[in-house]
């Protein structure tokens, strides 16, 4: 009789998955042309090289008055240097004299001759079309030169950015109406259990809500793909086959929730064992929750097969989806909030997994302080609701004593208004 | 003749905020109904009640067979316990006795008589229509009660609540189908400055491109807004005047660009403060970038002015547009990823004024570091684009020591590509 320990080898996330990783075929994600206005959280397709110098000339960098900064020099609010302003009108046609001033706002040129601007808050206008100066500028004060912003053919943005608002700013300055970004991946959700029955059906006894696809399409749209929900599918091996085959011919990425544990007799990893080569590549990893997770690949496509515990298959998503989105879309993973908290009592974990536990964060007294969610297990999705982080404690850590200080990825905020349990 | 200092009085960030917020009207945002896998992101607009219990009867949390827990008291892998198989069939018919076991798969219910369950990894069936059992197990070990997800009329998520994908989830297993969420709040877009063309169209000599509409509408879009952009108008007054009355009537909030500076008369803010009272509330706030911000409100609408610089309009929205967008929607502002790191070199700050440093956040050595992204000022927007993180530095604090640790908040991975000046 298996002893629990051995009941499946577990393989640890890191090495799972690079071997899911080689696994896959390497062709890069389509690409799209998108307004510069549209293209918030998309991924650039192309490095990005400016056509021009930003600013296109010297410009000046606030509102005032050009000047030669020498003619400042002994200007104090005591001994204000008087200067003439320059009458030849536009800021293009004029050459700045000694002793001349020309009125500038932020971002126009400076006109040649010019060496510095002074701000208009350290001079006032005389009745004699003059102003006083009352300090001193040294050359190129509140000046920005000609490329400095950016510099012709400098390369400012790179393939693989995920363009934030500033990003799309500085793309318009350049001009660019169109962007090249990385089409969405087109990830299928799949979910297999035939007690399962979509949001809003009628159901038979025993049925409940199929959950996972509702919350993993969520996961997938929040991370920068495209959701394909395919329902859910009976305990039925043919007929799981059948669907797998379907969803892999449209999707650039199969999640599957359900039929990965001993109960389920494999059945999700049967079906895809038997469609092709590799196959399931990984099958058990050294996590709790999600240890029944399995990695595969078929016709170099990728497949995640998730734990059918609403909980598992969230952190099993976490660990290994949303880096593999990233990973096709050729861009980084996202930072993620993370706060120092003390665990208000022991935690518990298991030696040679990596435990994900959820905690719900809050202020008492000066400090942050963890509290464990109790769950009896992963199937409680309220253990998620009523959390506001995840404490990661690594495979060769024992637990989290009480009062030990914890690092807690946060997913909300620390005074979000929960439900009473939390 | 002023003296730098005294140019305008500057309010505290935290004070402008109040009596910004106390010049508003408090009406609630309308709600709508939306079905609950499109809320992702969304705003609860009521009270969520559990309908029933979840789970709806007691349940196996693990796939295994049902138990009376005393009948496995003194069970080892060296002396199994031997159970019988119920031979009734359907689990909701069974009544389990002494002796007896049933399978059950998650989230199956346990038959009456049952009070735990045994995972199938510790049982072996043999061929007489029996199992044997190599593990105790406590009573109620493995079975989820009734209710112990959610109890029926518990209040399970607030109004409020920013809506994640579990509580989707938990919104399906609950059977809610509709979910009443806040409208998002329409975001009027205005940018003023005479010298702004739209992206895309020809330009005149001094023309440039209007960036600050497309950067602060990505950012309205990125904290759960819905923007309107209402373009650029011109320096004049009266022109400005009737758009601000234009942009106010269809939006919940306007963001004005520009118009701020004494060098621009503080057109934006004479217009805002001819349209009625109260009118600008403050105009000068202690922070740097975005000094010259005004805050407003017009028959209880807010408006905020912030500078025509692309950076400061930027550090301006996080500021006070951002916060304020969670407050029209009743939520809590989302935490942002903050990481310690070491600066590179000293970094000044200007006593009084609450500091805002683009920092480029890099891993050195075990370390990270903090390396402050050089600019002649808020009009330099590769500033933000080769950044990936804000040090701020409090208003009684003078600047950051070479060497010395500072928070940073990120919003970038350290790892993201950026261009060959980062």
């Amino acid at each position: 009789m298996t002893k629990p320990n051995t009941v499946r080898r577990v393989t640890r996330i890191e090495e799972a998955a690079r071997i899911f990783y080689q696994s896959l075929n390497s062709k890069r994600l389509d690409t799209e042309s998108l307004p510069t206005q549209d293209c918030l959280g998309r991924v650039l397709a192309a490095d990005i090289v400016a056509p021009a110098d930003i600013p296109s000339a010297d410009q000046s960098a606030v509102d005032g008055y050009a000047v030669l900064a020498k003619d400042t020099f002994s200007a104090s609010p005591g001994n204000p240097a008087l200067l003439r302003l320059s009458s030849s009108g536009s800021v293009f046609d004029t050459i700045l004299k000694d002793g001349e001033a020309l009125y500038v706002y932020t971002g126009s040129p400076i006109p040649q001759g010019a060496d510095a601007v002074v701000m208009i808050e350290f001079t006032e206008k005389t009745d004699l079309g003059s102003i006083e100066v009352c300090k001193a500028v040294a050359p190129g004060e509140d000046v920005s030169w000609k490329g400095e912003d950016v510099k012709k053919d400098e390369t400012v943005l790179r393939d693989g950015t995920r363009l934030q608002p500033q990003d799309l700013g500085m793309l318009a300055a350049m001009g660019y109406q169109l962007i090249q970004v990385y089409r969405k991946p087109l990830v299928g959700i799949l979910a297999t259990g035939s007690e399962l029955a979509p949001l809003g059906s009628e159901k038979r006894r025993g049925q409940v809500t199929d959950v996972n696809s509702i919350i993993l399409s969520a996961m997938v749209t929040h991370h920068g793909g495209t959701p394909l929900r395919l329902g859910s599918v009976e305990d039925d091996l043919q007929q799981i086959k059948s669907r797998i085959m379907k969803g892999l011919e449209k999707c650039d990425l199969l999640i599957i929730s359900g039929g990965t544990s001993e109960g389920q007799a494999d059945l999700t990893v049967k079906a895809i064992d038997s469609l092709g080569k590799p196959g399931v590549v990984v099958h058990g990893i050294a996590m709790r929750p999600g240890r029944p997770t399995a990695l595969a690949s078929l016709h170099g496509k990728p497949i995640i097969n998730l734990s059918g515990y609403p909980v598992a298959a969230m952190i099993g998503f976490y660990v290994f989806g949303k880096p593999l989105l990233s990973k096709m879309l050729r861009t980084t993973d996202e930072p993620w909030p993370c706060v120092r908290a003390r665990a208000t009592r022991r935690i518990a974990s298991s030696s040679g997994l990596r435990s994900h536990v959820r905690v719900a964060v809050s202020r008492r007294g000066g400090e942050l302080v963890a509290d464990p969610v109790r769950s009896t297990g992963s199937g409680i999705i309220s253990s998620m609701t009523k959390a506001n982080g995840l404490v990661v404690i690594p495979e060769d850590v024992e637990g989290v004593d009480e009062n030990e200080e914890v690092d807690v990825f946060l997913f909300r905020p620390l005074e979000q208004k929960r439900g009473k349990g939390a």
